[in-house]
């Protein structure tokens, strides 16, 4: 038996984590649950799963959620961020899913670092924001790093078995968004329903708006470069629409090895639960004559400012990446409030880099004061 | 440094391994190569690579080699089947390739199964009429066997720190050859220079010819049955005319790995040669936006019927995959003496099959027979 907690368990990944877990019922246990404010769906996931733990994130949300509960529940209910790292501490838990979206995740996955926690990966800004920092904690306490990202899950996949230190180039596949192919004139006046229809992947809102921007590609090369130790200059992102492909490594003898399937995110938060193991599982094989064919472009990051800024934010290293992030989250959420057009997203955020001095990353404070700059660096800027 | 041994130097995969030892002089060394005929470029490879054995088929062609060559040439020159069998067995080879074309390569496999050595193995002959014996035999005697065939090493690449158990399905892709898409009708008048046009991989007249019909490809699902031990129905041949996705897996938890690369058959010999490192080398780098576009199509095996003939030989097993094999061979080397048409060599293989009654292999004189009788079976089919 697996015993697994899951950071976020009412969002898209953490949703599917459960689905993964009703798949192998037999095999693995969820010990903990966190979700922000949505305790009508944990109360339901409470019921089904019994954790021994769940965190509600607001704390008024987790008085009503304990009122709510069947009596005789055994469930603990705590809330704020200590309910939330009591979650990713839980001695019971071997892996951690971190699917919370946001800065938020860091502090618990870096807790559950510290306990030797096996870390499946969903938080794109541990990461991005903490970079070598949390590589070298991880291997300064022997933690596995097992990514979900269906992108890094892949390389992850293609690497099994071969030397990090012959990696040619990683081959980063993006869907290009709803927006591929569009100019900067056409980006003008996109609406915020335009900018959430995603072509394959159904997600939640902040990661759809930046699949439109490719901001979402660019935070996955700063996480692909730190997963992998690669350097940015051997990523390479390709536009490919049909999300078969979903990523690949070419080694230094010229030999790309690359991980194919359905779009479905049940695959690879399987494959981290389960790894190094393959199990069973009911979901579509995938049919190359059926899909019949499969395209490649490059991105074009002159349209597409925020992948650019991603590399440059890497060339800068230190603070920079967790600044894009952070200004790049404000940004968004400033689009999806109607109070900025969807071209200022990336124009904000290279202004925002531009004013930024980078630092070395020596502890988490270090990152959160780089959020803190960027949020006060925000609110100047729209004065 | 690694002492190999290359029967069939000569032909397009001997020549393309030796291009392989220049690339990596300092780390793979020659101690013998064979051939059948060509002394002018045998003698080449002797001055350039000085092996201690050399044989030639011919006995003839043997002494004038003999003399071609340069005073004081140490290279021992042998001939006949004595002689290919003394390359396979050469004490200080510790990898036989195994490069010839046809039947002729089934004795001195064994013999080097036998004494332990690693078998590269590139010629279809051996798995397609040995089968399950060789692959036996080469378990009884702990000899490695490492596909060269660019689909095979695609599959065995894709299967590294990956439990055979847990396969689904191999993709298993073919080029189409150059009568991809055409009908009955279409094949009825083709001829040998249409036949010979491939349009990606530059290889000998046989196996060209085998492409055209699909031969090469049935032929390549008996020996992956048995290489990656899965059954007929695991195998899915996917028709993909870019040749870029040289083969793959699917998993049993719905997960594809795939090995991609520009058709370069460099790559599949230099990783067998390195296998398990991966080493650099000056060939071209993959570019999947370059190329655009990979497409797929399922192969129609009424219009090319060696396919299906290859999926109904393994499933009668025994001898049968030896005498589809030995029928075609006779039927391609007709075909190119302008004896039969393009169409006979399906027509005739399939006769054949329906008069042989399959026996168990145990040895390969079991297989030599099966050979005989399908060379005296079609003499009679042609009176």
């Amino acid at each position: 038996m697996k015993y697994i907690s899951i950071l976020g368990s009412t969002g898209s990944i953490g949703t599917q984590t459960l689905d993964v877990v009703r798949e192998h019922a037999d095999e693995i246990s969820v010990c903990a649950i966190t979700g922000n404010n949505n305790i009508e769906l944990l109360k339901k996931q409470i019921i089904e799963f019994s954790p021994k733990l769940c965190c509600v994130m607001n704390e008024e949300k987790a008085s009503l959620l304990k009122n709510m509960l069947p009596p005789h529940t055994k469930t603990e209910i705590l809330s704020g961020m200590e309910g939330l790292i009591a979650a990713a501490e839980y001695y019971k838990s071997e892996i951690i899913v971190t699917a919370v979206s946001g800065m938020i995740g860091l502090k618990p996955t870096v807790a559950a670092i510290k306990k030797h926690k096996t870390i499946a990966l969903a938080n794109k800004e541990t990461l991005v924001t903490g970079g070598s920092y949390i590589m070298d904690l991880a291997k300064e306490y022997s933690a596995k790093i097992l990514p979900v990202d269906s992108e890094h899950s892949a390389i992850f996949q293609s690497l099994m078995a071969n030397s990090h230190k012959s990696i040619n180039k990683i081959v980063l596949t993006a869907s290009g968004g709803p927006f591929r192919g569009m100019d900067t004139e056409y980006l003008k006046n996109v609406t915020i329903a335009d900018a959430l229809k995603h072509p394959n992947w159904s997600m939640g809102r902040k990661i759809t708006i930046d699949s439109a921007t490719l901001m979402n590609k660019g935070l996955e090369v700063i996480e692909a470069k730190y997963l992998f130790d690669v350097e940015p200059e051997q990523i390479e992102v390709v536009v490919h629409p049909q999300s078969i492909i979903h990523s690949g490594v070419e080694f230094c003898d010229h030999s790309t090895i690359a991980q194919l399937g359905l779009p479905d995110m049940r695959v690879p938060i399987q494959f981290a639960l389960f790894y190094p193991n393959r199990v069973n599982n009911s979901y579509k094989s995938l049919s190359l004559t059926e899909i019949g064919k499969l395209t490649f472009e490059k991105p074009d990051m002159n349209v597409f400012k925020c992948l650019r800024l991603a590399f440059d934010a890497l060339k800068v290293g230190g603070t920079m990446p967790a600044v894009l992030n952070a200004s790049n989250e404000a940004c968004v959420s400033l689009f999806l409030n109607k109070k900025i057009s969807f071209l200022d997203i990336g124009n904000i955020n290279e202004k925002i880099m531009l004013h930024h001095n980078s630092v070395k990353i020596d502890s988490v404070d270090t990152i959160l004061s780089a959020e803190e700059w960027t949020k006060r660096a925000i609110d100047e800027q729209l004065i």
